[in-house]
């Protein structure tokens, strides 16, 4: 799951905006399609094949849905704290609070495993479009996303022979339009090295989530281990911890999630009439639920930290994007830049109308949504069960045939995932259950047959309260039990979630299969037709919707003018204190009010480039024009949320932590000398 | 307030709905205007005014925001339970649960008072119009909004001599287009006389809300005091215990609280863009914050469920809303019904083109709605702060100068509201103040104006601790003593509460200025016009928007269809037997289960009626064609929701508690000798 930071506020995006084509600064391309003509331009200089094969060796992705860097020989990775939040979490005890009091060790022996992360490097990206369209033919619906997915399976299957080290992933770009096999290079071992305070990295808290001026140290590091050692990483970026210059060209090169730029209007009408409000209301009421539960307790209040903090960050990005839609202007230009491409393409031979057969699909989607948003309660226990129960079923079959996770190619990363020791919440797990089982209820009817699967005669509260009252799954003993007892061991299990696992996947199957059916298959199909319509209308100047995959930005060290006033692009280490309240979340954390004699309050601490990014590329590196890194991204500005739908150069904005104050925290807040040695290659 | 209990399925509602001219069954009409020929030509009988006269004087509104009526001549009044949930909640104890027990009497002594609770009946309804366009004269913005509340003023004032007993009320009909001086007899002693337990009133809970078929025993009954006794009521409802029938004429006599079905597309625009986005999910999570607060003891799940309930059903309503105006078919149906209206009065001498001029109006209210929504935190004790220093100024004002709540003719509801003694429950008090606080700072931004305002240095959670940590406005003889000793004492109060209120009064004041300058003044101004468009195209088929103000709706008992599927129209308590699953919401209050045996299973339950109401009807008499109550209408169906913008026919339900159902429990289940002696007249 990608972390969602990144998505642009409707009424200005709709100033300058245009989807059909790459605007200056615009674009999250891919590697092997750099627009070195278009920077050449803008820029008056490019990066050439080296370089970017430099820096696309150091570039790293996280599973946990982030992205990072290498930033020593001694594979020393820098990444956002917002990302290495759960993994802190999951190493704190009653004792010991990694979260409030940050982690900062005498000795690289005291560095701690994060539970379910893994970092991966791009090796090779090949393109097997011709494959894939080739295996799917004419085929349509369900008989498409089969023939897909079984070709996806052995590509990736015959891609990566070393398991252990490597991971292959074909990837669908232009949804459809083109299919790319990523060779990537794992490591499963990834430890936490060093982490501030959490309120030096999220100073100011939510209400300054997607806000500018910041001062947050949203930095962390993370090693890469392998049989117990750190391991050797000659290509990693070098570190440079000036600060930054206004104008100078950055590059942010990262794994952005997901960006909806390329949806038809009938996409968009789906998010605005029915999936925004939703996902709006829904995840409200859980944010409320989860306030209200941790102000019990203090333990309460640690443990729900990281959950919370991915709810209202989404909630952030969603109600964003509701404003976004609810823009007529802004959506005007979306359906001009829609009526555009149709007027060049539609019905030209290879074309037709996808437009259409975009539309039918999301018509028979809107009577298959709820059920299938419903039918898998939400915890990570019931995750867990389901994926055992599945899985037991998915790995007997054919390695083409199973569902994309039990993949030979994927499985490793599923099992490590389902496996990892980590801690679960019982309140948590019960409060998710209660709060997803009740919304299903209210959203499908209290008489309706998929409500009745899921709650029998129970109330959400009580069947909640039951399930992960008795489960012993949170034993990441009896989950490796059930795990390698395959089928028969989880047949056998009277373990009451694995017993509801079973009881909701059958209909989970049937819907999954309903929607590949009516929606995903037909969508595919249309897909490819929508992507070759924009390569006769505009060429190769455009890139692929964010994939969570390694794209590399363009852009300058900029501000930008809001209501009429300038926003400067740097801030300084002294505007934390001016704008320190002391009350929560503008409260300075501990260290830097302890240390505030030693601090040079001059040196800059976050700054804003012109960037284009999306949730995702948190942690992303930086880098400036020789190839170093300058700092770390970690949010956009408020116009960057509707970003999701279209880039507008002129108020969106990355907002990256610089090198020079990770630099000066190591030195004198959260000091770290032997790391600073490592960074500075001493 | 409002109970909003009632609210169309947007797509549904497309197929049939017209705005501009009543069809048969719709309309909230107003006494002096019944419909007598639409109603004739339809059913062939039509109730003449004597009929009409008699039915009046029975109809009761309750200042809580519910309708009622007469139903015995001494005093007794029939309601929905959910109308008197506060009151029984507030004469609850650790000791004695109401909302559990239900509230059964030996002897009529023991009747308990509701706070806040005034009863009261329309005497008379004079028009007013002339008076008060002529004070408006050409007046616009703030500047008509001070005349015409003045002129509101003095009508009021001369109407009412006797302010122990009368209450004098200027309501504006057509957003402007008619002003009608309604008089009322109020009983301001209002006392709880029988309820059941809260579980057979709201069986089937949040979830059954605004659905059918229903088993609920959603009715209570009160009675109105004077000088400690009983009031005299010889016009009152006579009582038939006999079952609805299938397609007999019913009538709906009570107060729906607010429609829109006269706004044009820009107030609608402004709505589905702002306004419902922003409360959905500001209710939602407040929904959350106080479910899981109420898992925290049994004492507050019970202080709770009144204002959980609340919140649900407002949330109901408002996603009810939103889902009608994200539905573009319904959205053109509006737009054409106006696109019509147009054609025949735009530019027309007297019109001219009030729709410019409101989407002028409703452009400068997008830029004053985020701090006026934000401005007056909610808690009802802030909430008694700000009328005590408010009213501390004002009554120093004359009569036509003050605030509307404030003026000669209000002021003894306002000061019961305030001064009556009712518990406050400082959890909540906190939780609502901490989250309304927290949501102005997240829309505002940290860094508005008003934010500091309201903040300061401290954060939403600390201030609301401080605030009902010190106050001691919940004592009920503080308020009185601030009350009484006006500017001086107020001015003088150290009560944090209080400084707090003084704190934001000028800027609440600023606010309302604006509003009334640059929305509402020049709204007024555009309704009279859109109002008399109305009429010159339309004649005087058309009904004014609801205002909490005696109405009559006339329909028929009768089912619908639900997916192709017939809905009967009538339930029987044995369907309740049925639909009990054990758990929460579908378990059967203890009282059924005890008295199964003694319950006949074949008496009707609930019922619906094509009847138009809106919230603000609950616990309307639903009236047979002989003028004798059959029932007490408590919600509609889901397709009611979208009645806010327009009436359809075709699904649009009223769901009514039968009077077979309540004398059946009066006499086995919740036993009440006494009552039903008087209820029969023996």
């Amino acid at each position: 799951m990608a972390k969602f930071r990144l998505a642009a506020s409707a009424a200005l995006l709709a100033l300058t905006f245009h989807s059909t084509q790459a605007l200056a600064d615009e674009g999250m391309w891919t590697f092997d399609a750099f627009p070195t003509a278009g920077m050449q331009k803008d820029y008056g200089w490019a990066p050439d094949a080296k370089w970017l094969g430099r820096v696309q060796a150091a570039a790293v992705r996280l599973t946990g849905g982030c992205s990072a860097s290498f930033v020593s020989p001694e594979g020393l990775i820098l990444t956002n704290h917002h990302c290495v939040v759960e993994c802190a979490q999951d190493n704190s005890t009653d004792q010991r609070d990694l979260l409030k009091d940050g982690f900062i060790l005498a000795r690289r022996e005291e560095e701690l495993k994060c539970p379910g992360q893994q970092a991966e490097v791009v090796t090779a990206i090949s393109d097997v479009t011709a494959r894939v369209k080739a295996a799917i033919g004419t085929l349509t619906g369900e008989a498409l996303v089969k023939a897909r997915d079984a070709e996806v399976a052995r590509i990736e299957k015959n891609g990566c022979k070393d398991a252990a080290k490597q991971r292959c992933e074909v990837v669908t770009l232009f949804g459809g339009g083109q299919y790319k096999l990523y060779t990537y290079r794992k490591y499963s071992d990834v430890r936490l090295a060093w982490a501030p305070q959490f309120q030096a990295a999220f100073f100011g808290g939510d209400p300054d989530n997607f806000n500018y001026p910041r001062y947050a140290l949203d930095a962390a590091f993370l090693r890469a281990y392998e049989n117990g050692r750190p391991v050797p990483t000659p290509a990693h970026l070098s570190w440079n911890s000036r600060g930054p210059k206004a104008g100078e060209a950055t590059f942010v090169v990262g794994n952005p999630g997901a960006t909806q730029r390329l949806f038809t209007t009938d996409q968009i009408a789906f998010q605005r009439e029915v999936g925004l409000p939703l996902t709006t209301t829904m995840l409200s009421e859980l944010r409320g639920r989860l306030i209200s539960a941790m102000e019990e307790s203090p333990q309460q209040k640690r443990e729900g930290a990281d959950e919370l903090f991915g709810v209202e960050n989404s909630l952030k990005v969603y109600i964003g994007r509701q404003k976004a839609l609810n823009d007529p202007a802004f959506l005007k230009m979306l359906g001009d830049a829609e009526a555009e491409l149709k007027a060049k393409t539609l019905g030209k031979p290879g074309i037709g109308d996808p437009w259409a057969d975009t539309a039918k699909a999301v018509q028979a989607y809107r009577d298959i949504y709820m059920p299938w948003r419903f039918i898998v309660p939400r915890s990570t226990l019931m995750e867990q069960a389901l994926t055992l129960v599945q899985g037991a079923a998915e790995r007997e079959k054919p390695n083409a045939e199973r569902l994309p996770d039990f993949r030979d190619s994927s499985l490793e990363l599923t099992a490590k995932t389902l496996l990892d020791e980590a801690p679960v919440y019982p309140w948590m797990e019960q409060l998710e259950l209660a709060w997803s089982l009740s919304k299903a209820r209210e959203y499908l009817g209290a008489d309706d047959e998929d409500t009745k699967l899921l709650l029998g005669r129970e109330s959400p509260e009580a069947l909640a309260e039951r399930l992960v009252g008795a489960t012993t799954l949170a034993d990441p003993a009896v989950r490796k039990a059930l795990w390698e007892g395959g089928r028969k061991a989880v047949e056998a299990s009277t373990d009451p979630m694995i017993v509801y696992a079973r009881k909701i996947d059958g209909r989970e199957r049937e819907l999954k299969k309903l929607v590949d059916e009516r929606y995903a298959g037909p969508l595919a199909q249309a897909g490819a037709r929508l992507a070759d319509a924009r390569f006769m209308a505009y060429g190769e100047n455009v890139y692929p919707d964010a994939t969570f995959t390694l794209r590399i930005s363009y852009g300058k060290v900029q501000g930008w003018k809001e209501r009429g006033q300038d926003v400067a692009p740097v801030t300084t280490i002294g505007g934390a204190f001016d704008r320190a309240t002391g009350a929560e979340p503008f409260n300075l954390a501990s260290a830097f009010s302890a240390n505030e004699a030693k601090i040079d309050k001059t040196i800059p601490f976050d700054f804003v480039t012109t960037n284009d990014i999306i949730g995702g590329n948190s942690g992303s590196p930086v880098i400036d024009r020789d190839g170093k890194v300058i700092g770390a991204a970690f949010d956009g500005n408020i116009h960057s949320i509707g970003g999701n739908y279209g880039y507008q150069g002129d108020v969106n904005r990355t907002v990256v932590v610089s090198t020079a104050a990770i630099s000066h925290a190591l030195e004198v807040i959260y000091p770290a000398p032997a790391l600073l040695k490592e960074l500075f290659g001493k």
